[in-house]
Parts: structure tokens; C-alpha cells; sequence
């Protein structure tokens, strides 16, 4: 019987995750049922929102179970095929886990195009997070013509993409990234407008120096400090789509005092908009436009990403922990299987 | 020359205001010149949002100026006109502060329809109040067939709408309301299907069992701790018109601890829709609706309202002050003058 190699839950974090949190098994692939596949898994996306699978807080999605797969996204190469959509050597996305091998329904992958862009795009830049920036501009950003767009971990698969939308939409982009390297890479390959450092001693004041008509789009993915110097910048109706907090993931927001009596004046008093949202909400309604519109802007390099790989399963960890720290610089992907 | 009396702000307030904050003075009242009319005030609205205008925080309107007349929205009685629009005995609404007589440019007032409601209903059901909770509730809470809508201050003039909104809707209504008295009344006179008390010691238990469905829309006019018990019952993607923080207001709010990372944690896992917003943003779209809709309903009793009724301008400071900590019962009015 063959075998694979996943990860699992070993223990639920407290605070921030560790290496003893996880556990690498090998585990015997079943038989492959009508209906299903087998596939042989090339690369595993690694994606900030996990760290809320871990936890067993109340959330949109159930939590990881102690001793389960760790959950994520995956490209893989058919190597078995008993669904007729499938066959051997066809590339697909899925659900998978994090895993070197997987049995699956053949209606819970897809194939997938990536208009000639490389393969790894298909989990960043025209997968789940080029996704989340589109949509969450789309429905709830809605960026003008001479607005004033700032976006958080700008280097990264979700904030590049905010920012690009955002200049394609004749808006003004502000980044925020982690030291010197991030943001010449957010000023100068990606072509933000201004970018500001939020390791900066004088981080608050830099972003307002660099939104001198204030910030009509707020797209949050980090919460934390970056929250608290954005929120006297916001205009009145700016729009403050919420699609992640990393800061907050670990636990270490809290400040001294309770923040929330201001962020909430500052909603009523400037009729401010915030809204949560998953991607997954929006797939319906705007997926095959996204496909459509992005897929070639990102083939011809008219929309750029940046990815940062990590070779074989056993480093996703590792990996995953640093991702939550901002160690990675660009979408972080992991090798599993060689091409 | 004619004298009329007027009520300024005479000093900021620091915390809650108090009767110092306020003085009462006689003024001259000016030539009425060419497209102005000469009014005695009949009733002076007495609001929340009042509080605000009394602070210089940076807000979406200026501030009154210390010595400045109060501000405030009246039904006054035209007396003179220069205006082609008016004419004595003409009754009008329009904001002339906090006084007993007002010279005030014809552009700057209204005629007004309570559709044979009595007069004082422009104030509150068919006024401002009225159309707040009209507008917050056809924007952004949009309550559907099923939902369960949740308000506090549900005995006063916006909250009392907003639950009778949501029943004309098909929602089920749960208000919040300080004491046994108002909380009798929006049961059993207002018609909503449950009411909690928010000074029972176990308020927040009642509140969930009163919403065994959780909250759909929460119309938020307090903040406070009644937004700590609400926030946990919010179901996904539940919609949240922020259109007053009275429970803030006096700086009396901050907890021991910072509750931002959870509201904000809240908001990203469920999809939930914070939307600040001012009436005067949707009286272009929504206010011709509002008379016509809501104009016959209250009219003809179908919407209820109550009315709590101070006789002098000498003493709105401190009904003013009352109304802050609850101790109004219905839609605070100053009478003036008699009509």
C-alpha cells in the first residue's frame, strides 16, 4: 500500500504557534473510490488565516480537530483518476491539507488557469488571496479616481494586489511593509505611490505625511499599531474592508487601555464603513470576472506578485510560524514534490 | 427693539455637562432683512448628538462656540416675513438653536406635513429622530422576513422606530430600555416581541435569551455595555447602523481592559457590516419616501411614539443634562412657547 507524508495538529497554540504545535505523520493513501482521484501534491500555499484553524475560538470555519490534517490549498498533478473530469498528469486545486499525497472527490478540485502565468500563481496572485483583494475592493473598497488607498503587508499576495487595484483604479496607493527591503520593493517593482515602514520609531507620523489628503480606503489584513495610526487618517465614508488581523492572531494586541470607545466615535462620527468578509462570500458573484480581468493582467506582468518558496513538507512549520513574524517576503509557498 | 432669550454654551463640559455649562441670556433681535423671516419658537427638540456639538473633538460638524447659542432643531411660528415662501402664522421647522425668538433666512426653514399628526410629531416620529431610524434601517440594516432586530433606547424617538420598522418588516423586535416603566411600555404599547432591562444585573443573559436566534441587525445608539452583550449574539454577516455612542458620550465608557481586538476580531470572522452613518447623508434619496411612507402610519397610530414634554426654555440645560442619563421617557420636547 503506498504512503504519504502530511502534517497534523498536534496541540493548539497558546499565544503564538511553535514547532511542538505540529507533528509530521506518514499515513497509508486508501483505495481510490469511484468518483475520486489521486493526486500527487506540488505546492502547498501557506496563508495567515490558518493560524485561526488552529484555534478553537468561534469562527466562520470549524476548527482544525487536535490530531487532523493542518488545512490548506494546494496545486497537485493527477496521478490516478477514477471521476471523468480527471485524468493522469492533469494540474488541479484543492483543498487537500498539508500533505505530499492525497485521495480526494473529484468534485472537491478544480482545474484552473493561469493565462500562461507560472503554475504557483494559481495560489496567490490568481488564487484564494489575488481573490480576497479583488473582491474585497470590488464590493466594499470601491476605490475612486483620486482616492487615497493604504494597504498593510503590501509586499505580500494580498496588500500587492490591494495596491495594483487600486492604481488601476486611478486611486493613489499607500503601503505598509516591514523594513528596508519590502518597501523599496513596494515603491520601486511595484509601483506604490508611497510606502512606509511600520518598524519605524516615527511609523505614525510617516503614514501621515504620506496620505496628506487622508485615506478613503482602508483595506485591514493586520490590525494591531498599523489600526491605530490609520484610524484619525480616515476620511469621512472611507471604507474599511476587514479581511484579516495577523497582529492579532497570537493574542499580543491588547494595548494599556481600551481602544474600542475611539475606533467606534471614529466610525459614527465619519460614517465610516467596516466590514468583515471571506472571500468565499464573494466567489459567486465575481470569481469568473476576477479570473477574467486579472488573469492576463498578471500573465503580461502588468500586475506583479512576488513569491517566497520554502522547500519540502517538513519546513511548513517552520515556515508558518515566521509568515505569522513577517519573515516571509512575498506569497509563501512550499515545494512539496518537484515538477 | 423686541428681546428674545437664548441658551449658550458658556463653558465646555469635562465629563458629563452640567448647569454650569450653560447660561441663559436676552438678545436683540436683529432688522429682519430682505429673505428672512422673524419666528417664535414653540418647541426646541432636545438630542443626544447635542452632546457632541458641545465638545471641539474633531467631529463631521463644527463645534457651538463657547458663548455660541446652542444648536438645536425648533417648530417656531413665522411672524414677520421677507420671504416669498412664508407668511404669518405660517407654521415652520428649521435649526435655530436653543431660543425663544430667531430671525433666520427663509432658505434655512421648512414647511412640513405631519400628515394630522399632532404638530410636535416633525420633531420626532415624522422629524429627525423618525427618519434616523428610517434611513439606518432601509440602508444599512435592511431587516428581512425572519430576522431578529435588536435596539436600545427602544422607548425613545429613533429606537421606538426602529423596532416598529423592523415588525413592519417581518423581524422579529427586541428593545433595550433602562427600568421597568419603559421597558413595559415598548413591550406592551410599542408591540415589540421582547424587551431586556440594561440596569438588571443579568442583562447580558437576558439579552441572549431573548435572541435564541442570535442578532441579525443591531441598530446602535448607546454603545457601552450594551454593545459588550450584543456583539457576542451578531450572526454572520449581520449589519450594524452606528448612529449614536450615548453611552460614550460623557467619557464615561472605557473598560479596564482594550475590548478593540475582540469587536474587531468579531467583525472579521462574522462578516459583520459596521456602517457610521449621519440622516443628512440620505435625505436627498430617502427623505420624500419617509413622509410618505411613514407620515400616514404614525397618523393614523399604526407607529407609536411617546413624547416627554419640559415646559420653559430656562429649563432645557437641565432636561438636557437628564436626558444623557436616561431620565427622559419618550421623545425629550422643550415648550417654548405656547402655541
Amino acid at each position: 500500500m503506498a504512503t504519504g507524508k502530511r502534517i497534523v495538529l498536534a496541540s493548539r497554540p497558546q499565544g503564538a504557534p511553535t514547532l511542538d504545535n505540529f507533528r509530521v505523520e506518514t499515513f497509508d493513501l486508501p483505495e481510490i473510490k469511484e468518483g475520486e482521484v489521486g493526486l500527487r501534491v506540488i505546492y502547498l500555499s501557506l496563508d495567515p488565516y490558518m493560524r485561526g484553524r488552529m484555534s478553537d475560538a468561534k469562527s466562520y470555519a470549524a476548527p482544525v480537530p487536535v490530531d487532523g490534517t493542518m488545512e490548506g490549498e494546494t496545486i497537485g498533478e493527477v496521478t490516478h483518476s477514477r471521476h471523468s473530469d480527471f485524468k493522469p498528469g492533469d494540474m488541479v486545486r484543492g483543498r487537500t491539507g498539508w500533505c505530499t499525497d492525497a485521495v480526494i472527490k473529484g468534485d472537491a478540485i478544480r482545474h484552473f488557469d493561469t493565462h500562461g502565468a507560472p503554475l504557483t500563481s494559481a495560489l496567490g496572485a490568481l488564487g484564494m488571496p489575488g481573490f480576497t483583494a479583488y473582491a474585497g475592493m470590488k464590493v466594499i473598497g470601491q476605490p475612486q479616481e483620486g482616492n487615497t488607498v493604504v494597504v498593510a503587508a503590501a509586499s505580500g499576495p494580498v496588500g500587492s494586489m490591494v495596491g495594483q487595484l487600486a492604481r488601476l483604479a486611478g486611486a493613489r496607493a499607500v503601503g505598509i511593509a516591514g523594513g528596508a527591503d519590502k518597501c523599496a520593493y513596494v515603491r520601486d517593482e511595484l509601483g506604490f505611490d508611497a510606502v512606509v515602514d511600520h518598524r519605524s520609531g516615527t511609523f505614525a507620523d510617516d503614514l501621515r505625511l504620506a496620505c496628506p489628503d487622508g485615506i478613503d480606503v482602508y483595506f485591514e489584513n493586520v490590525g494591531g499599531h498599523v489600526w491605530d495610526a490609520v484610524l484619525p487618517l480616515l476620511n469621512p465614508y472611507a471604507r474599511v474592508p476587514v479581511c484579516g488581523l495577523v497582529a492579532t492572531y497570537n493574542g499580543e494586541n491588547a494595548a494599556g487601555h481600551d481602544r474600542l470607545a475611539g475606533t467606534m466615535s471614529a466610525i459614527l462620527r465619519r460614517s465610516l464603513r467596516v466590514r468583515g468578509f471571506i472571500q468565499s462570500e464573494f466567489v459567486g458573484e465575481h470569481y469568473a470576472d476576477f479570473q477574467t480581468k486579472i488573469g492576463p493582467l498578471v500573465a503580461s506582468g502588468k500586475i506583479r506578485y512576488r513569491e517566497d518558496i520554502v522547500d519540502g513538507l517538513d519546513n511548513a512549520p517552520e515556515a508558518f510560524i515566521g509568515m505569522l513574524k513577517g519573515r516571509n517576503f512575498g506569497k509563501l509557498l512550499v515545494r512539496v514534490k518537484e515538477l
